[in-house]
């Protein structure tokens, strides 16, 4: 293991949520960035009539900015990495140190809309991460490969969750194998084939693959995006946002913070800027040559019932508004209430020391939504679910 | 569980080495057969210049033959399953009780290749599963899908492989869960990746569903293969056969055996009778509504060493061949030596009892190539591995 700090890191999905605070972090520790997005998110987005509450620039202008503000340059390369020809070309061009990989369809209910968004979630996210397997087989074996999963992929088993491997004892004997996973929705299960697909790859080729298990990731702030004034997105539409940034929304527009079910889900969080700090040790402290190792990538857990809890408490504290909280029936097949203790102890080992808490970033959450209230407010009828992971009365969607 | 006898089976994949016994088995049992099959194994083989050794006729022409022996009419559908149209339109017009899913590429060689090989294998057989769990759940809720899966899906860990879930004890605590599978090729993690997906749309839609973990199949005979005269295909090429097909073809011709590596890798093995014979039953003894069960569906295990030597003794008293046994390097990543022990006792609490020995089955297979001992030695030059999981000098193929 060693330190870097002059990298060449090509980010797959450098236009989304984590990967705009990814590239800024990594141009500001003195690495070279470049990029590659489809643009995929802004345009799936677009089609439920929903948008980031945050202002977000086009690609083109961003790095136009950054450019003038830093004098650094971000080259990016539109695409799809689902393309093979095009994610060679990339490859071949580029050359990167490392391949930070976030171009995954990200959504579970898009992915749980009918047959064409299952199999768009499932080929896509799957050839993507297959195609550079082969890019990093074929043109660039010493490459690291830092690839985004989810502590979705786990599920919610009664047992601890390891971080990605246990030591199992069946009738009388012991191995070391990989924890089963359980995930709840196609989107999850494409990132559990993902997983499966480069344990095989690290085996036969020797790759050297970090493979994160993130939790759930909250926030609108790290300290670039304040420095250079240039926000990431924040999806708040039942299809397109997580619980967390919804109730944020619904409380700064008045509306009850709607939990779905009992709310005793219970989730692994962590911050933004956590979470960039995370990805950041990881690119610079690469795993060892041939090495696949697995990070379970969150700070803290939480009930949806203790986030609405917070929402509402913080809402009431910093923005003098009252809210309530409804439970509305679950849309998801989910267990309702659940045992939950995944272990994280490898970052914390690799020397992460988590910055931020659940409730300082509700308060900076909340602010930053209130002062585009006019804009969440256009968007006030794509919060409520209607993406059902069962209902009978559906026509097929396909 | 309840057992029919007059049930109307779709075979997905019928024109195939299961898949055509399959249905004569059906056939004579009293059952109405519908057939898929888009001629992909015929068509992939043929491109490798190789061809069954047995003579098969094209599917008009099994069909003509078997109504003018028995009467009875095998409606075939030519069609992909992964093209969701045809499916759906499939599965309207025949709404059949069962579907039988053996519509997938099958060769572990093929999907090493090369990415484009790669890609092909893993997206065609996911997507056919895929489509199969939405025209369930869309058209027919109360289908029963038998799904055929392979032993491989396990690897070779070093505990005993359970049939499908097992008991987890993990820090004090304990579960019920999915058997972690370690795979070793692409196409046998497409496999996984269906039991993961079937696993999942049984949680979501209680689908009803049976998942056949079966092992390595041999012979060439069926009781209705013999009776009406109609050979199922023979593969022994380095790509679509498979070690003891390969093993009684070098035998006949005269050539050494090419065992790969030290051969002590150890495989669960079952005759074609006894293949057919299990897959009827789960057929016929349908899963309860809402179940999902995993058979690990073979009758022995045997070492390639243990195959070689069988084989040898076998020709030198059946047809008086002498033949000496070749260890040539082991083309594919895998455990040259290894613990096995995977259970298998859930198919014979149904009812199922083997009735092939390995020995007999050698002798009828080494006399069927035999009869066709011409065809065969045209196929000579493409029984030797040429596929490589590993190869630094070969030029990527995409």
């Amino acid at each position: 293991m060693y330190y870097q700090n002059n990298m060449k890191v090509a980010i797959l999905g450098i236009d989304g949520y984590i990967g705009w605070p990814l590239a800024l972090r990594l141009l500001s520790r003195g690495h070279e960035v470049v990029g590659v997005d489809s643009l995929y998110t802004r345009k799936r987005v677009s089609e439920v009539h929903s948008d980031s509450v945050t202002p977000i620039l086009s690609m083109e202008e961003r790095i136009k900015q950054i450019e003038e503000k830093t004098g650094k340059t971000i080259k990016f390369h539109k695409g799809d990495v689902n393309d093979p020809d095009f994610l060679y070309r990339f490859a071949e061009e580029t050359r990167p140190d490392t391949f930070v990989h976030l171009a995954e369809q990200r959504s579970a209910p898009y992915s749980m809309i009918g047959l064409t968004q299952a199999r768009e979630t499932l080929m896509q996210n799957m050839g993507g991460t297959l195609n550079l397997i082969y890019v990093m087989k074929d043109i660039l074996p010493d490459s690291h490969l830092l690839k985004l999963g989810t502590m979705g992929e786990y599920g919610t088993p009664n047992i601890d969750i390891p971080e990605g491997f246990f030591e199992v004892k069946y009738n009388g004997r012991e191995d070391y194998l990989p924890f089963p996973k359980f995930a709840g929705s196609w989107y999850h299960w494409s990132k559990v084939h993902d997983t499966n697909n480069l344990m095989f790859a690290n085996k036969v080729w020797n790759l050297k693959i970090t493979d994160v298990m993130q939790g759930v990731v909250y926030g609108t702030r790290t300290p670039e995006i304040e420095k250079y004034e240039l926000y990431t997105r924040f999806d708040m539409d039942e299809v397109w946002g997580t619980a967390l940034n919804r109730f944020c929304t619904q409380a700064v527009l008045g509306y009850p913070l709607t939990a779905y079910g009992k709310g005793e889900q219970r989730r692994g969080f962590l911050s933004l800027e956590d979470s960039i700090s995370c990805l950041t040790l990881g690119i610079e402290k690469e795993p060892e040559s041939g090495q696949y190792r697995v990070y379970n990538q969150f700070d803290e857990h939480y009930s949806i019932n203790e986030l609405a809890s917070l929402v509402k408490e913080r809402a009431k504290s910093v923005l003098k508004i009252d809210v309530k909280v409804d439970h509305i029936p679950n849309p998801r097949v989910e267990k309702d209430e659940h045992y939950y203790n995944p272990e994280h102890s490898k970052l914390k080992e690799l020397g992460y020391k988590p910055s931020r808490n659940l409730k300082d970033d509700i308060d900076s959450i909340l602010k930053d939504v209130f002062n585009f209230k006019e804009k969440a407010m256009s968007l006030k009828d794509v919060i409520k679910p209607k993406t059902l992971w069962k209902d009978e009365s559906k026509e097929k969607a396909r």
